[in-house]
C-alpha cells in the first residue's frame, strides 16, 4: 500500500467540523470535531508504522524510531479559529505524514529520532490563550493559570482536559528534552509569498504580539424603560475601544490591533448589557509600540467608562516578545532547500503566532511557509494551491533528509 | 386543599432556567426551561379545576367555564430575556392563578367566560421578534414571516414550533374572538411606581417602539498578518452604530435607543470579523423621533462602512406604533379598584412592549403594573416586594369581580 499524500489526507477531513453558520471550520480543542481529528491522525500515523503517544498536555507524538532525545520534530496543530480555513494547522500535519510516508517508502533511515507532533489548543479559540500545547511543557505558562482558563460555557481548561483524559497538565521536561530541532510547516497567512512567485518560504521571525481582555461592567436594565441619563451602559466604552484600537495601530508603522471577539452579557435586543468583554489583539515591531497601543486603548476606555459610570478592568492574557528563529538552523535549511533544487527561497517574517514561536525559546526552531494565493487566513477563503502543497511536502522531505539524514547529525540540538 | 398563592407559585419555579453565566433566568421559547414551565402551568391550572388547551400558536389557555366568546382573559408569559428577572412574565401568570384560586374558593361564579393565558415568545429572545404569541393570532405578523425567523443556531421558528407540536402557526380568529377583554398584570419595569408610594398602577399607554437589525459585511482575515490599510473590518462601522444610537436618543427628549445584542462572526480573538450583526432597539414619543433615530444611526454606519470598504443592510424587524389602552376599560378598572379600597391608583405609560399592546389593536385591553423597588428589569436585580405582589393579586381579584361578576356584563367586549 502506498501512503496517502498531503492532498488526499486533507480530502479525508474535508467534512470534519464544518461551521454552517460562519462558513469554514470550527474545530476547538476537545470538542467533537477536534477529538475526531486527533483519532484520525493517530490512525494515519500508525498506518505509516509510527508509534503514537500522547503527553500530559494532550499533544500527540508519532515516533519513527525510539523517542528522543535530540529528535527532529515536525508538525503543527489540528484545531482552528471559529470559522477558520482548511489549512491553518492541518497543512503542517498532513505534509509531515506525507513526507514521512515518502521517506519510509524510499528506504530512508533517519540518523536521529524523528517525530510528527500535533499540538493542542494552538489557536486559543476555546480557552483564550494560544499555544497551550507548547506553552505548558516549556513552562511558558503555569499549569495553575492554564487550568483556570475558561471556555464560553464557563468550564475550566483543567476540568475539560481531565474529562478528556488529561488530569495532570503541566511542565514536561521529558517531552521538551526529546526535541532537538523543531520544524513547523504552515500555510502563509498574508500576501507576501503570493507576490514573490515562490511556492514556499522560510520563516525569519514572528512579530511581537499579545492579547488583552477588556471587561467593562455597567448596569443591566430594560432597554425600553430606562431613560438615557439613568443608564450605565458598558457598550459605549467598549465600542470606543474598537475605534481606539484602530486609531492606535494606524498611528504606528506596521502595527496591527484588532477587536474581533466582543461579547455583551446578557446580549438581548431589548436589554441594556450589564457587562461587555472584548479582546484586544496587538502585534507590532517594538515593545514600545505594543505597549503604546494597549495604553491608548486603555485610556480611551477608562475615560468613556468614567463618563458612563462603568468600571473597567484590562488584563493581559498573553504576551510574546518578538521571536527570531535560530539563524544557524535557518541557514542550514536554506542550504538544504537550495541543494534540493528550490533555488533561492524567500525568508519572511510573519505576524501570526505559532507553537514554533513558543518553542524557539527553548530549542532551535524553523518554519516553512506555503503560499496562500488569497492572502486570507483565519477565514473560509484561506487557500493553498495543489502545486504549492506539493512543493511544501517536497521541501519537508528535503529538510528531513538534510537534517536527519547522514549529514544531519552535525546539527543535533 | 387551599390553592397556592402567587408568592408560593413563584417559589415553585425559582430553580427553573437559572442562567449561571449571566445571572437571573434564561427561559427561551421551546427550550427545556420554558417547556418545563409550560407543563408546570398546565398542571397548576388543572389543579384549580380549569380546562387547559393550547392553540395553533403554542399559547396556553386555562378556561373557567366554556371557552369564549366575550371572555375576560388575563395572563402574561413565562419566557424571559437572556439573564432576565424572576417576575417579568411569570408574575402576571402566578397572580392570575392565585386570583382564580381565591375566587373559586370564595364561591364566586363568573358571569362571562374567564381564561388565564400564557403567550409564547413574548420577549423575542430566541427568534428576534417580540410577542409572536399575540402577533400571530391577531394577524400582526404573517405566518410566513414568523416561520422564517431564525434562532442563533439557524433553526427557523416554523421548524422549532413544528418539532414542539405546533406545525400550523398562523392567524387564529377563533382564539381572538373568544377574547372580550384582556387584562395583563405585569411587574413595573421602571422607577415610576417606586417613587409614587403605590403598590400598583393602571397602564395608560405603551411608547412607540421598534427593532432594527444592522448587518455589516466586511472581510474576515487574520488579525496578525493583515496590515491596517488592507482591512475591511465590520467592527468599525458597528461600533460607530453603538455611539450614534446613544447620541441620537440623547438628542430627543424621552427617547431611548439601545444596542445590547452585538454579534461579530466568527468572533475569534485573532480574527478580523467577516460580518457583525447588531440590533437597534428604539422607543420614542413620536414616529418622527423614532424614524429620526434610525436614520441617524443608519447614516453613521453607512458613512463608516464606505470608509472601511464594508457593506451595510439595515432591516426593520418589528415596529409598533404607540398604544393607548382602551379608555372606557381603564376608567372602569380604576372605579373597580377604588371600590375595592385601593384609593386613587396612578395611571402610567410604559416604555416596555407587551402582548397587551399587540392585542389592544383588536380588543379592549388594560394593564395592571406591580411596583418594582429596584426600577430594574430585564436583569437579575428586577424585584417585586411581597406586599406589592399581594396587592397585585388583590387588585386582580377585584378586577375580575368587577369585570366578570354580576355587574361585569355591562362591559362585554
Amino acid at each position: 500500500m502506498t501512503h496517502a499524500t498531503a492532498r488526499e489526507l486533507l480530502e479525508q477531513i474535508v467534512g470534519v467540523g464544518r461551521d454552517a453558520r460562519r462558513g469554514g471550520y470550527s474545530r476547538h480543542v476537545f470538542e467533537p470535531a477536534e477529538t475526531e481529528l486527533r483519532a484520525w491522525f493517530a490512525a494515519r500515523a500508525r498506518e505509516l508504522g509510527l508509534t503514537v503517544e500522547t503527553d500530559r498536555n494532550a499533544n500527540i507524538w508519532a515516533w519513527w524510531g525510539a523517542p528522543g532525545p535530540g529528535a527532529l520534530v515536525t508538525g503543527s496543530h489540528l484545531d482552528s479559529v471559529p470559522g477558520g480555513g482548511a489549512h491553518d494547522g492541518p497543512l503542517g500535519v498532513v505534509s509531515a505524514l506525507d513526507a514521512v510516508g515518502r521517506l519510509r517508502e524510499s528506504g530512508f533511515t533517519p540518523s536521529r529520532p524523528l517525530a510528527i507532533v500535533v499540538f493542542a489548543e494552538e489557536e486559543g479559540s476555546r480557552f483564550g490563550v494560544a499555544c497551550l500545547g507548547s506553552r505548558l511543557p516549556s513552562g511558558a505558562i503555569s499549569p495553575g493559570r492554564a487550568g483556570r482558563l475558561t471556555d464560553a460555557a464557563g468550564r475550566t481548561f483543567a476540568e475539560v482536559a481531565a474529562a478528556a483524559g488529561y488530569p495532570d497538565i503541566g511542565r514536561d521536561d521529558v517531552a521538551r528534552e526529546r526535541i532537538g530541532l523543531f520544524l513547523e510547516l504552515h500555510v502563509e497567512q498574508g500576501r507576501a509569498l503570493a507576490d514573490l512567485g515562490s511556492p514556499i518560504a522560510v520563516g525569519a521571525s514572528i512579530l511581537e504580539h499579545g492579547r488583552w481582555r477588556i471587561e467593562v461592567h455597567g448596569h443591566g436594565n430594560h432597554a425600553g424603560t430606562t431613560a438615557i441619563p439613568d443608564r450605565r451602559d458598558p457598550m459605549l466604552p467598549s465600542a470606543l475601544a474598537v475605534l481606539a484600537a484602530r486609531d492606535a495601530a494606524a498611528a504606528r508603522s506596521g502595527a496591527r490591533a484588532t477587536i474581533g471577539r466582543f461579547e455583551p452579557v446578557p446580549g438581548g435586543t431589548n436589554v441594556i448589557a450589564s457587562r461587555v468583554t472584548s479582546w484586544l489583539d496587538v502585534r507590532a515591531d517594538t515593545p514600545q509600540d505594543t505597549r503604546g497601543i494597549v495604553d491608548d486603548v486603555r485610556r480611551a476606555v477608562e475615560d468613556a467608562a468614567a463618563d458612563e459610570g462603568c468600571q473597567v478592568a484590562v488584563s493581559e492574557e498573553s504576551y510574546s516578545a518578538e521571536v527570531r528563529f535560530d539563524a544557524a538552523l535557518r541557514d542550514r535549511l536554506l542550504a538544504v532547500l537550495a541543494d534540493a533544487g528550490f533555488g533561492s527561497v524567500p525568508v519572511l517574517p510573519t505576524g501570526a503566532g505559532h507553537d514554533a514561536g513558543v518553542l524557539a525559546a527553548v530549542v532551535p526552531t524553523a518554519m516553512l511557509f506555503v503560499r496562500n494565493p488569497s492572502g486570507v487566513s483565519h477565514a473560509p477563503e484561506e487557500r493553498a494551491d495543489d502545486d504549492a502543497i506539493d512543493a511544501g511536502v517536497d521541501a519537508l522531505v528535503a529538510a528531513i533528509r538534510g537534517l536527519a539524514g547522514d549529514a544531519g547529525g552535525r546539527l543535533a540540538g
